[in-house]
């Protein structure tokens, strides 16, 4: 076949969604080619917009037929260069925004039917909008998208009583490589007939088909919330309370993050009005949060749980939060830690997940192992202790050049990871594979899921269409 | 390649297994070839039982190589005759009997790593012995295994607050057509490396690979249980209900069963011991439970629950179990239902599903539908109406000729799922396709989506090893 020249593939977009809807002036593009940390600059033939599921398949098809590329993207928030084109010029950047109709909302299945481009944060408002909750909670959700969040899986502060993205989901809109679509928008809690087609979709990042809609799940609104900061002595005691937290509030348990010291040290310093939170400092930092549907009784639960904990030695100190501004104080050290820990230099990043049980185990191993490899570096464990997701991040050691430290990325990388493999975990707990991680994959898969991955690839795009040199 | 005959496919496979585990004479098979409703009578060269998943491995290989086909059985208590071989004699029934071991059980990480050949009351047991619980729960939990359960995606009565059950498996261990093995026997809460293969397995009904272990997720073990049994004047009402209850007691609520007043009464007639549950008849019954960690309180929420349903005249009586033989007395009504329905003549069947909001619509339309095509038959619609799943049974009219009613099941099914089509439902809630339903399949499912199932099917099983003639 010819291959079509950037500026016929442009015209022949237009055709599609109209002229209005393709970019093709590197100007226009700018915004969809670079990304929120600047790691990955990609080029393209242009950028389409298309209004509706139909202009998604019909660009799908086009591009399958002429030997094109696809690369689609939602809001752009992703960590891991999935969503930005080769230095080619030549794929098409598929932009997903104007998908943003909320197509249905049915309080009484607890459903709700949205389009791919519907950002996260509209996504909650609705559910809010009918007395529902949809849980999913990260930090990008004012600008990131639905698409985009089940298409990467996506984690965040509210999985441990609501699981990843793909849990809050029970039905998909996905357009295939060939441009047909698989208009599955079920409303059903319960469907066996045949195969469960959508967590393959789910989590394979834009590489296996395009999610255009979604059908997901509202829970009820919580009414009462208590929140508390818990100051104590070891990563092994965090894990105590979380069985004792497990034991006692069951799924009124919604959040248990953790930091160690050294992070609540980094947002104090930093951050304008923030302060410490305990009396006197301690080794580890729990914020625990509980949720109920009944309005009255919630706080006295809270209160036996801290009781329970101080009698049994397994906490120092903890502060409950008194009102609204305090709550928020409380969660803005842990949300923002990565933003201050930009302030003490470069930082190297791991979003690793072990087992529950091995979190203390793994950052016995895991400190040493930084100290060992770039001696004076500092690391600033945080993250999802609940669900066993640790942001394993390295500050620089303390006057360090900034580069000369970044540089050694992959090496500090490769000798974390190697204590993440012992403890059977994961090197992507939820950011996903993209461009950033695509080398290290096989080298922590089993050959035969990689293999069964690519046997998935090639039974749904044979001609790789989408988004390729991503994940595989 | 030369076909072996039934005798050359024993000794061989005996050579994996060993000779006492390859079963031959028609005796010896016998209980694997039929299954409890005596539905289908299968043939085959002969049952194999390894003892191993490396020897389950070695006998796919040693079919897939050899043109042979391997049907994978668990308890045998599947309802869709998937489990069960077909008339040739040909197919080798792989039993997973022999995998019962429990490989790990992990309280802090709340897992458990089971065989597929575990029983799921076996599995039950084991969580309790940790002070967990493991929520699936099925009539047949006795006798199903926990590979049945998840090849089949069971459901069953806990699915309201827990899921069904692929949501309860962090990581699988399968093994393929060609006898190589996806081992990811994943203990990981959170894990994005590359596509969710799990999911693909489960629910396949073994004729994508077999799955011979799993790590199941554990959950803490409620301290305390409150169980009503509710009348109400309509369907409306009980969605009415639901939906008060799932805002007020969120996830505390397990249960919401419901059933029709004939429903009632066929077990009342003819159940020992069973008596009238609440002092004059209602149009419709709803078992409710609420579960809890907290030891106090749960009596006084489900009172509050109660009283706030009587104040909106949402319902009309109510009796809270006061004791563990009136709450089994309660739920003796619902489980009672099937096997006492068998006293009424022939039962026509439908595991159905529709959006939860629908099932009021569904009943209105489906009972005049059943009148119609079949007049005096006697509609026993009872379920999950949490999940909008209702297990839509229709007694034979009084003093009809039995066989001459069943002989009408496909007629009447094929009147009824037309209304399930019409509400975006499921024709196929809990039990599967197997065989009863294949036919059936491509009727009410997508052509893109039955066009990306026998993609996958061709993907991981090329020459139709698995279970062929099921599902696809």
């Amino acid at each position: 076949m010819t291959e079509l020249s950037p500026a016929e593939t442009a015209a022949r977009l237009a055709k599609i969604v109209g002229e209005k809807y393709v970019l093709a002036a590197p100007r226009d593009m700018e915004a969809f080619m670079t990304e929120p940390r600047d790691l990955w600059h990609g080029k393209a033939a242009c950028v389409v917009r298309p209004g509706s599921t139909e202009e998604v398949a019909a660009i799908c098809a086009f591009a399958d037929e002429n030997g094109l590329k696809v690369v689609p993207q939602g809001g752009n928030t992703g960590l891991v260069g999935g969503q930005i084109p080769d230095q080619s010029g030549k794929e098409i950047l598929l932009s997903l925004g104007r998908l943003d109709k909320i197509r249905e909302i049915d309080p009484e299945s607890n459903t709700m039917i949205v389009e791919a481009g519907v950002t996260l944060q509209k996504v909650q408002e609705a559910a809010e909008s009918v007395d529902r909750l949809f849980p999913l909670s990260l930090a990008s959700e004012g600008s990131c998208t639905i698409g985009g969040n089940l298409a990467s899986n996506a984690g965040g502060t509210a999985v441990l009583a609501y699981g990843n993205a793909r849990d809050l989901v029970t039905g998909l809109e996905v357009v295939l490589a060939d441009g047909s679509v698989l208009g599955n928008l079920s409303k059903l809690r319960k469907d066996n007939t045949g195969y469960d087609l959508k967590h393959v979709f789910m989590g394979s990042e834009g590489t296996l088909g395009i999610i255009t809609a979604a059908v997901v799940k509202l829970y009820p609104r919580p009414r009462a919330v208590e929140t508390a900061l818990i100051g104590l002595a070891s990563a092994e005691k965090c894990l105590e309370l979380l069985v004792l937290a497990q034991g006692t509030a069951g799924p009124d348990l919604k959040t248990f993050e953790f930091m160690s010291r050294f992070g609540v040290e980094i947002v104090v310093r930093h951050s304008a009005g923030a302060r410490e939170p305990l009396e006197s400092p301690h080794a580890w930092y729990v914020l625990l949060e509980l949720a109920s549907q009944s309005e009255t009784g919630l706080n006295d639960k809270l209160m036996a749980l801290l009781e329970a904990a101080f009698e049994k030695e397994i906490i120092e100190d903890a502060a409950v939060a008194a009102s609204l501004d305090q709550r928020k104080a409380f969660w803005a050290l842990r949300e923002n830690l990565s933003e201050m820990q930009k302030l003490e230099g470069g930082s190297i990043k791991h979003d690793v997940c072990v087992p529950v049980a091995s979190v203390p185990a793994f950052l016995a191993e895991a400190v040493p192992v930084v100290e060992k490899t770039i001696p004076g570096a500092r690391p600033v464990p945080f993250g999802h202790m609940g669900d066993g997701n640790i942001h394993f991040n390295v500050s620089q050691p303390i006057g360090a050049d900034k580069a000369a430290y970044l540089a050694r990325w992959e090496e500090l990388n490769e000798a974390v990871h190697a204590v993440v493999k012992r403890m059977n975990g994961s090197i992507s707990a939820e950011h996903g594979i993209g461009v950033l991680k695509r080398e290290l994959l096989p080298t922590v898969k089993d050959p035969v899921a990689m293999n069964v991955m690519r046997r998935f690839k090639t039974a749904l795009d044979p001609r790789n269409t989408l988004n390729p040199g991503k994940v595989l």
